[in-house]
């Protein structure tokens, strides 16, 4: 079986002074720190460490052999996103690590594909930035889950949606930028509770604002982490749409039977949530994604999967197929 | 077999003038409509219309006859608890509604029973009305899920906690003041998307605050809406507390291990995910809740829990006898 991971990230080693280009603050930067370290900062303030796993493509395909993973997606982080800046200035943080990101999978022995990153609060210059990509050999494009207070359900999504599925753009909505920052300064829930409910948020605005209905079948999109806390509250979001009193939105059925419209990854570090994950959206709209490199990615990236009750054919699906399908191979 | 519903809601038919009486703004204001209806407002603002069902006993008990519930716990709503100004402002509205809920449980023939609602703001005002609420008959007490920025991890909390479990009293807690509400304008997500996030950010908070391992064995607590978000995305809080760089807090074992000092009500609305909350949970942790009388609560209630394949014995403890421990019956 050909195991793809579709969940993976990079970063670059270094990365140029943006903020001196454009005399503006607020731009990631990125620093060697040691032989094998960086570090990434806003401004001065310090943002995180990473190691070479991030840019070195020999220590990536050493991790790919020591869990017999023979294919990985890669694509950058929403903090270099940058959508809340003028978009021609946020294009060239784009055109910076999608050229990168091509690079990288030139060094990949065939082992590598890349998704890019647009500036999405300027939907001309995104679109013909996916373009560029699609051309020079991207498989789809990584977006963050909202652009400002939009839960990528305005119009011009319904058209950047659709540009992506002429383009055969596969499209990876990733959390960033959570809600309730304030409340979750500590242990960590930023990421165990805010992440998922960014990701639920933008499903469920997706689905009721009516995206769904308005883009083409075609479109092949997928959500991070399991597609965050909808699966555990898909029944909530069919009562409200049944009997709440503003809850049906432009969705023309129940938001469980959207489910065959979009795919999830199967990053849920649990068998039971995995099955029941599976139950809810159905064995062919789950894919293996791993969040590798990152301290919180699964270890021994499969497992979770291969430890489940799940039929022989349903994990050839969830570790090969769907992500076949889904990115076009 | 005697089914208890233990989260349902009651308002009162009409509220006095706290405004008036304090001098102060933003109390919530009742006014009769109609002769089954009331409005409820902030201020001169239309908050939500309520039916007869908040309030008259009648209706209620005709209501549990036709889905065959024999017990009730009601208790009010967070839009009463007025945790944001003066303690010994907002225990009047406690007292108002406690002394309200003690009334509509007198003439319940035995089969109502309440949870008051106390200002949490300031613990030793809450310790106060709490007791005499249990001293008046009340069951135990409802609360919002966080005071300000607090989500219910703080030392404070943790004193109220021991108080309740010395008293005997269940706490149920209950979403509100919905994190995200900018992002949550259309389509009701701030019921379907927010509260979830909400009660999901408690029980981490509380786990990984250290709130169980500081409390007695003997407390007992609730979440509405079977937990929220929880469940679902139980492996990644177990994956951010043993690989997240700060993620143990001060919780002692993997959050998933804290199940079993918690119970959650069954209001999933949906018996794939109601079959999934009992095996994260467990057969004992799990209580019949069905918001009754508001719109997006349970229609037929106790249907789900039927609709499930789970045991004969795993139903029998949801639709009664766990809730019979919880409120000490």
């Amino acid at each position: 079986m050909q195991v793809i991971d579709m969940h993976t990230h990079f970063f670059p080693r270094e990365l140029p002074d943006l903020a001196g280009k454009f005399g503006t603050d607020g731009w990631p930067r990125i620093e060697a720190t040691g032989p094998t370290t960086s570090t990434i900062y806003i401004d001065d303030k310090h943002f995180r460490d990473i190691t070479r796993e991030c840019w070195d493509v020999t220590a990536r395909l050493e991790s790919m052999d020591a869990d017999g993973i023979e294919l990985q997606v890669i694509c950058s982080t929403p903090v270099l996103h940058q959508y809340d800046r003028p978009a021609d200035h946020a294009v060239e943080m784009a055109k910076l690590t999608n050229d990168m990101a091509m690079e990288i999978v030139a060094k990949g022995q065939g082992r590598l594909a890349a998704l890019c990153q647009v500036p999405l609060q300027d939907i001309d210059i995104a679109s013909k930035e996916l373009s560029r990509c699609m051309a020079a050999g991207h498989k789809g494009v990584q977006i963050g889950n909202h652009v400002g207070d939009v839960n990528l359900d305005s119009e011009e999504m319904v058209s950047f949606f659709t540009h992506c599925a002429e383009e055969g753009a596969a499209v990876l909505i990733h959390p960033w930028d959570m809600m309730g920052r304030e409340r979750m300064r500590n242990n960590m829930t930023m990421y165990s509770v805010g992440m998922p409910a960014e990701t639920h948020l933008t499903i469920s605005s997706m689905i009721l604002g009516g995206v769904f209905d308005a883009v083409p079948e075609s479109f092949r999109v997928c959500f991070a982490h399991g597609g965050g806390s909808f699966a555990g509250t898909v029944g909530r979001l069919d009562q409200v749409w049944h009997y709440g009193p503003n809850g049906k939105g432009k969705a023309t059925k129940p938001p469980s039977e959207y489910v065959d419209r979009f795919s999830v990854d199967s990053m849920v570090f649990d068998p039971r949530v995995l099955e029941f994950l599976v139950r809810i959206m159905g064995e062919d709209q789950v894919m293996l994604g791993s969040d590798y490199p990152f301290a919180i990615g699964e270890k021994s990236i499969g497992h979770t999967v291969r430890d489940t009750d799940l039929s022989d054919v349903a994990k050839q699906k969830i570790l090969s197929d769907n992500a076949k399908r889904f990115l076009n191979l």
